[in-house]
């Protein structure tokens, strides 16, 4: 089994609107092992939905289709759909009741228009909508079956999970299936695939694949089998072995954080840190504060961004960055034991480089950045290049920064 | 002329990502008056790709693909597009050269998967990739342009921005399109719709539509004339009318955001400003520092997370904070005067609120937010309540406390 999703709306292809719909309807689908082979947007035109109806009916057994239901003459799905299966819409009574009851417990005046929902194409089946108007459709054609939900994703998804997910998983027991995912940071994406080689081939099971996002690397390990606990077990056999792999590259699971992850072990630890930013201005501390609760941890902090500053307010001595220069290391180390000294704080972070595109040098390029973190009697800090341009140099420069402070926490 | 969009990738598919790329490409094309009519989403399977290709190019006679150019066995799209254009994939030295010398810049190794990168279809065309490895991919097929991407946002954006929209803007030379964006901030996408009315009718010249992003609101304004001045001029007729329709909501043009209209109005007046931050955490100054060139006129910043950091740091009475407690006008304007004081700056903002979903209570919900600015001799404050989620409040806050300096330095 395998499915393909239709989307329809002017809106979706004007960028207006993003379309979610698919994203959730496709993890919904292969968490029921059937996997989606092709997803199609499409505005409100009934030839164009009839072509995509006929090519999503080429690729997958079944096809989810959302949007185009309303009430509007904009809304041509029901038109299609008729047109597809080669028959004529009929009016339903009883669908026209359950709109018109819509509106009366709400105590508003149904809309003339509204009567279009009421129609099918002949041999249709009606999905209930709890949650708005518009009822969805289930047809069949030539052991396709093909499933009309609406474009509000708050209906989509009530009409999903009451009215056809149920009939999907009756389709085949016989599958279970695990997804379990890895957080990594510290290398790329192809370094990864490197380190992992064969484990990530096609068709193997459990399937591993990596996605990447601001310089986080996440494995998905999706394991099947007939059973959940065998499916489950091949899951965590997997997961064992990437974590001998990639070592101590791999901070969390699931959808966990980096700040996350450094949060609750600094909150386990009844430990606190403070940061003293520099070119990141804020981030570090934004990406901290991002975790609700990050009061137990996090206190206060500075942003530093004038060498008066450094000196003012975390005590750097101007004669040492007369010698060596905000972004140095000394400077660094001494933003980190300034902060941590007037915080109070267990841990402290400092991050002292040039973002960029303007004020680098030869010796000094737009990128480099000193990442300083002190400790109970230890000063550590780490020289990067990151290139450019600056949103990336200040995103990796913070993530880099917590990712130190996560290292340093694990011992 | 009329374009469709191809994204490719399992992670697509299986619903781990949601692609943005098509509605932002969406977005640009629909703004050289090229509507997009289809949209479709692929696995990294070379058959399937080949097959949307095909579909694509029957709908459409510009085709935009993002995804499949990294530099793993996944990444099939070179292939593909091989396939469809039967020919051969050729190596490229100097593609290589640049690859090499992307990771040579940032210090890093390059993996042997890279060179994947270098190859192309026999008589393509390589498109520049300034902020990643992938090189893109152009040619013409019977008639039709296919450019590829790669599917990294940040990239795609850069490379369609420089290398694919100035070729798109030449293809039609009997027609000269002039697209101007006004921002806005301060009301919503609807009540914009309400005061702009008519203006914003479909198939009007120009063509006004609106998208929404972070609470700015976008107006484009895109004039079609048969001369670039003639062009010019209807846009900027029409840019008369919405800066008066829409008063002090318009805060900028093209792509300016609200921290670099804001930082230009300062250091334009040679003021400089600083920030006190409890719920957002360095958000705000991570806003401001985003703008190359803020040293001109940030200088250093407070985040007092803990009620004895704001009395320690920013000299809020505590007793004050006892009675009122943080989340509070009077506590809010406090912080404001003390970092003004201690900063030495011209301005100073101070949020504090309740970013949740933690920490309310019915008084003060989860998104009661105060934003305080002092500035010589005044002191204004803002109650906001901005609902849920946290990320949205502590966002809104950054973001309506940027406006209020904007409105205070607009007079």
């Amino acid at each position: 089994m395998n499915a393909s999703i239709i989307s329809i709306g002017n809106e979706l292809l004007s960028g207006r609107t993003v379309d979610t719909n698919a994203a959730w309807l496709a993890a919904e689908i292969l968490a029921l092992d059937i996997p989606v082979v092709s997803t199609y947007i499409v505005g409100d035109e009934v030839d164009r939905i009839v072509r995509m109806l006929e090519a999503a009916c080429r690729d997958a057994n079944i096809v989810l289709v959302t949007g185009g239901l309303g009430p509007t003459e904009d809304d041509l799905t029901r038109d299609a759909l008729a047109a597809f299966v080669c028959t004529e819409l009929e009016f339903h009574q009883g669908l026209l009741d359950d709109i018109a009851g819509f509106f009366a417990v709400r105590g508003r005046a149904m809309a003339a228009t509204n009567r279009r929902q009421a129609y099918l194409p002949a041999g249709a089946r009606a999905l209930a909508n709890t949650t708005g108007t518009a009822p969805g459709i289930a047809v069949e054609q030539e052991g396709r079956r093909i499933y009309v939900m609406p474009g509000v994703p708050s209906e989509m998804k009530q009409m999903f999970t009451d009215g056809i997910k149920p009939a999907l998983k009756r389709l085949d027991p016989g599958q279970h299936i695990v997804v379990r995912k890895l957080q990594c940071y510290g290398t790329g994406e192809s370094d990864i695939a490197q380190i992992v080689g064969p484990l990530m081939a096609r068709g193997r099971n459990p399937l591993i694949n990596s996605t990447a996002s601001q310089g986080v690397i996440t494995m998905h390990i999706v394991a099947r089998a007939s059973s959940k606990p065998a499916a489950l077990d091949l899951a965590q056999k997997d997961e064992r072995l990437l974590r001998e792999m990639l070592g101590s590259v791999v901070f969390g699971v699931e959808d966990q954080s980096l700040a996350q992850v450094v949060g609750g072990a600094l909150a386990e630890r009844k430990m606190t840190v403070a940061t003293a930013e520099s070119c990141t201005g804020g981030l570090l501390a934004k990406l901290i504060t991002d975790v609700p609760g990050a009061s137990r941890y996090y206190l206060q902090s500075w942003i530093t961004y004038s060498n008066q500053a450094k000196s003012a307010l975390l005590g750097v001595p101007a004669a040492l960055i007369a010698a060596d220069g905000a972004v140095s290391r000394r400077v660094a180390e001494a933003m980190a034991s300034g902060a941590r000294k007037a915080a109070g704080a267990d841990y402290a972070i400092a991050i002292t480089g040039i973002a960029g595109p303007d004020g680098g040098s030869s010796e000094k390029p737009p990128g480099l950045v000193y990442i300083a973190l002190a400790a109970d009697g230890r000063l550590y800090c780490q020289r990067c290049e990151f290139g450019q341009p600056r949103a990336a140099v200040r995103l990796r420069a913070a993530m880099t920064a917590l990712d130190i402070l996560r290292r340093q926490l694990a011992g």
